[in-house]
């Protein structure tokens, strides 16, 4: 079925070619729009350049609209969705964050619809950036540390509220006396006040009166003390968020490793906290002959290649390597480099100790494989056994 | 008795309708006065709207005045009060800080009556933005917070004085000879050091001697420490209030749950660790259908319905729902709203794979629930079951 | 011997009456010196009290010359110092930071002898300042917190200065050609990379050209990466340190309360890390009548007055309050004075949950004791018990 | 061989006199060659001294040509070099990072032969600096925090764009109609946005609209949360690195107390969370008289000497002192010196404690031994025993 073909395309997940074009496609249109709407208010670039930029700009905005209604179109056939009643799906769709996203592109389109005239309503095609972060995986946490954290941050904004009128008042009452001041009223005051207590300091306005700068220290104080407090609430959320999607990855890789599969779940849920998920594009060097060698790793998926003479070692899912250098504290002595994209789990040096403490079996494995590879491979010097 | 009930009426927790009504009112009163109270110093403004806004002000004022009154007089019949000396328990309500902020509303009136100007005590009246903060729970937290943290605030607070008086004392030695410096006496000097050791740099003192500006670049360092510093301390704080609180909250809401109380004390102690505690207003979506599924909710009060089809099933307290989508990894298959006003417990999956993990018993329970649904609302395609 | 009776007078944990009074003349000087230095920069101050300034001023300085005189041939006395070599134990005292800031007050004494100018010699008299630290235990911990962090903040110290350099290199090249540019050389460029990395911005030296500005963006965005990672390193520093010293504090404070002896180490070592100790004046009120019951206190030292009808109780070290209102979920019924100086621990209701988890014994000599005290003294009416 | 001699001599771990020499000189001339290069761009100073700085810089640039050469010829005799292909390690090491700063000190050199006028050229010897972070220990751990982070930094500089952008274009929508304007176009809005974003605030471009300042207002308020995301994310990679490279540190040091060597890997573990380690330079005071003893410590390489009379004690590696004073509570009664390199396991007393409640085995050692010294030494007064 056609729908649900566009549908797989469109789907970020998807990895097929199609959809790989799509996502260049729509990427590079993304980029050049923006080029084109900042570029046009550039008064030379647009006296030489009107035309191309007219065409990157409207070429931009027809297929991010074709883009939103093929989406809505073909939602009804994602997994989700029932099948009898295709709106539902499209409702349910409509109100989720990346469709807004979506929308908000159209915002040009929408105002010069509305009447809006045309250069005016092609600036808002800036919003277009946001675009970008619909698709970055980053984005989504940094949305949901902000989403957990907003209890203490709405209190937070109100006090900073409470400070910014009062600092304005009390700044106006210090300073409306003055000649030709800048503080003629509350509301002017309070650009003043927001100016001070985020600590920007423009300096267009400044208190004159001792009282006026005594309220503008104690202001800039609360500043600091407002932005200390905010530091702490995300710094919070978050150590929190990182923690769990850290595990949760680390676990879901753990669960696909052979060597951990004998083990039980709370043996698993201890290992988990010790490694440190990595993704290794094709062809990068994992570890660098030479380097000093403070962590050894678990191959979770994908394949890597140990460069020794006279031919390398191919690993792939569930073995290890790199355990040598931890074992006898020497250098690496062989680059590892990834011959596909790699899911490695890296256990560094410290963990590995507090590993073979508190699981003495998984060590001796480790252990015992480390002195069969040094046995096996002894055809580089003895100082720097082949690091497996 | 009318004390009792006035007392009643007044009291935040009071969920009544007359108690509604009169926050409602107090809230309206709060922000209109506040509006009444910047805008009159816009002189355009005031010029065109004076009596409406002397109209505001004043009922704002009166308002807040017989609000102090009647909460001072019927004080006497919180259930905490002693019954035969009524005046004890206003002298002791008098002193919390509720009352304080409740006084401080009460400035424009007092300076009235000690006879200032009055467009001047009227600006007073920007002081009952306080008033919003006395209701708000979050300003209560960040007061504990600040409270917990008093010891080391006052030492950096310490700290900077003294940095702040020879960042002065130095910079004015070094920049007093200067032809037209601002840097006329320590006083004067001391502006400088605010503005620069908070890092605002308004820039109206700039110092212009080799000797200043070094010392400037270090009062610069000192101020982002300072900052650094109090962002370290407040950190702290709030992560320590922040899981006293929650934990609180959800052992509060864990032991509501039948399903959590054939377990003990300890277990119940480790279990509320890992939930984390949500209030959701009625009609809300709590999960949309189609997105991913990365958590589980327990619900300790209140009713969700999960919108399937032929008609939506209704949970109530002490039911969970969600599990479905953590166990086989798909994503939510149907939209969950809340019917009522829901107070839910959220288990994030990284935290169900721990539970799981360490509480073997609980885990088979909610997995024979989601097999037991799975098999019995197996409308919707297999790829994606009914999501309970 | 007098020596040994001034050296003890002169310590700062003596709470002897002379003791006390050498101190208050002490801070009294401190502050009356420091305001004497920094008014008599102002030139009216200076116009119309010079004498009194003067007296002022040369009073503080022959106070501290000779309590340096005092403290340096009394130090022989001390404990610890070995009876026959007091040069030796002169010498010892001498090299420590109190010493140092004792003698840093003395400056002005010893440029002037050097020569300087009055004026200027006297303008030193703000370092005084520093004698205030001098007793405080919490700049002393600021200190210990930046000593814990010196390694990472020297590293981080180091990368700012590359980075300054850099920015002011490349800041010149970029803007050295421009007409009447103050980017006049790397070290005058130096000044806008300061004042631009610490994000003060005074606007006295700003870029005009494009690869100026997209400089000057650069370096802003590392100056906040500065200041991040500068807040990181304290946090976790604080952090460490205030565990530190706040299960050292309360582990002396549960060894002194009876109540607490009976349990092994290992067992104190939980309950200390669960108990915050708190300092209270006397006269102060610990719980309010009316307030919320959120925490129950042990006394380590001191007494307290519970302030019930006919007559309050007087609890003293070892004993509990406070206990009731964490079981009941009730408010404070009573109001509880320190009748002296009292050290209490303070045990939140959410660690009582949890200490009521994990050790069931103290929880149950808790509970039996309020169940006797509400059998007791039920003359307050039954929703809020006696909260003892 | 000469080859692997130089190699030896280059390389920083190396402790002979030769490479001890070599780094002497590499750091005065990175030293000198920057001043001479920001001397140079001084107009005066260039008239006065061109051949000096003309001579330091050419010797510099020489000397780092010279390493360079050196260093990749030799690299082929490092210890993890395969012997039968030298070209393999001279690429393997050119990719590193150490290679890198030492190619980009080449720049004036490579700039010059490609064409570029002298003293532009040789303005780039500015990015010498990098080489003294070569040798920093600490930088290459604020490398790993910093890569450790990558992946949520990326997120919030991608945010950070997000806002940057949208700010530009909505300052360049409130602001282009006003008479004057310095928002002109979206690029040179998007310099005011960056510095408002930033919080620096030059005060060079204000807006000036109504609607302007509440978008500035936003836009600041944006910058701070920017802040405090950061300061969040860096503080956790810095604890996390912090903790493991600690641990790693310890772990080494434990391994080589003998008094540690009795238990297993599990203790050991235990142990080494608690000890913080500590280098000492030769000569340094570790303890003084009189000072308050709130640690102890083991010696984990070198010698102390015990400053007591008639003659000092020296303990060596293996050995601890400094407990008695945690025991009795006493002051330090005796001055502790390094004789040489010492590494030193510092035990504070609050783990102290917790050790003892841990392992009593250890703690029973301790006290005996404490015990033994007290009556071998009690020369000194009672109250002060011998501090060991």
């Amino acid at each position: 079925m056609l729908a649900g073909r566009i549908y797989h395309w469109l789907s970020p997940e998807t990895a097929t070619t199609p959809a790989r074009l799509f996502r260049a496609a729509h990427h590079t249109l993304v980029g050049a729009g923006l080029v084109a709407v900042v570029s046009d208010t550039v008064e030379p670039m647009h006296a030489k350049a009107a035309t191309a930029l007219d065409i990157v700009f409207w070429v931009a905005l027809a297929f991010f609209t074709i883009e939103y209604v093929l989406r809505l179109w073909t939602v009804s056939e994602a997994p989700w969705a029932p099948v009898s009643r295709p709106w539902i799906a499209r409702w349910h769709w409509m109100r989720g964050s990346a469709a807004v996203i979506d929308l908000i592109a159209l915002l040009p389109l929408v105002c010069l619809v509305a009447g809006m005239p045309e250069p005016m309503a092609r600036i808002l095609g800036a919003f277009w950036i946001l675009k970008f972060g619909r698709y970055s995986e980053g984005m989504a946490m940094v949305g949901r540390v902000l989403r957990n954290a907003r209890a203490p941050m709405e209190s937070l904004f109100l006090a900073f509220l409470v400070v910014l009128l009062l600092a304005a008042t009390l700044g106006y009452l210090a300073e409306r006396d003055q000649p030709n001041t800048a503080f003629t009223s509350i509301p002017a005051s309070l650009w003043w006040a927001v100016v001070t207590l985020t600590t920007t300091g423009y300096g267009d306005v400044v208190p004159q009166t001792v009282l006026g700068r005594f309220i503008a220290g104690m202001v800039m104080i609360c500043g600091i003390a407002v932005f200390a407090f905010m530091a702490g609430i995300l710094a919070n959320s978050f150590a929190e968020e990182m923690h769990r999607r850290q595990f949760l990855r680390t676990w879901d890789l753990v669960a696909r490793v052979p060597f951990f599969q004998s083990v039980g779940a709370a043996t698993i849920a201890e290992v988990a906290k010790l490694l440190r998920p990595q993704e290794i594009p094709p062809g990068a060097i994992v570890a660098r002959r030479g380097a000093a060698g403070d962590c050894m790793y678990f191959i979770a998926s994908g394949e890597v290649a140990i460069e020794i003479e006279p031919q390398p070692i191919v690993l792939g899912a569930g073995q290890f390597f790199g355990e040598i250098a931890l074992i006898t504290g020497s250098r690496r002595s062989a680059t590892v480099v990834a011959r596909t994209r790699c899911e490695l789990l890296l256990l560094d040096i410290a963990d590995f100790r507090r590993l073979a403490a508190q699981q003495p079996d998984l060590a001796r494995v480790i252990d015992e494989e480390a002195r069969r590879r040094m046995g096996v491979a002894p055809q580089i010097n003895v100082a720097a056994p082949t690091d497996g």
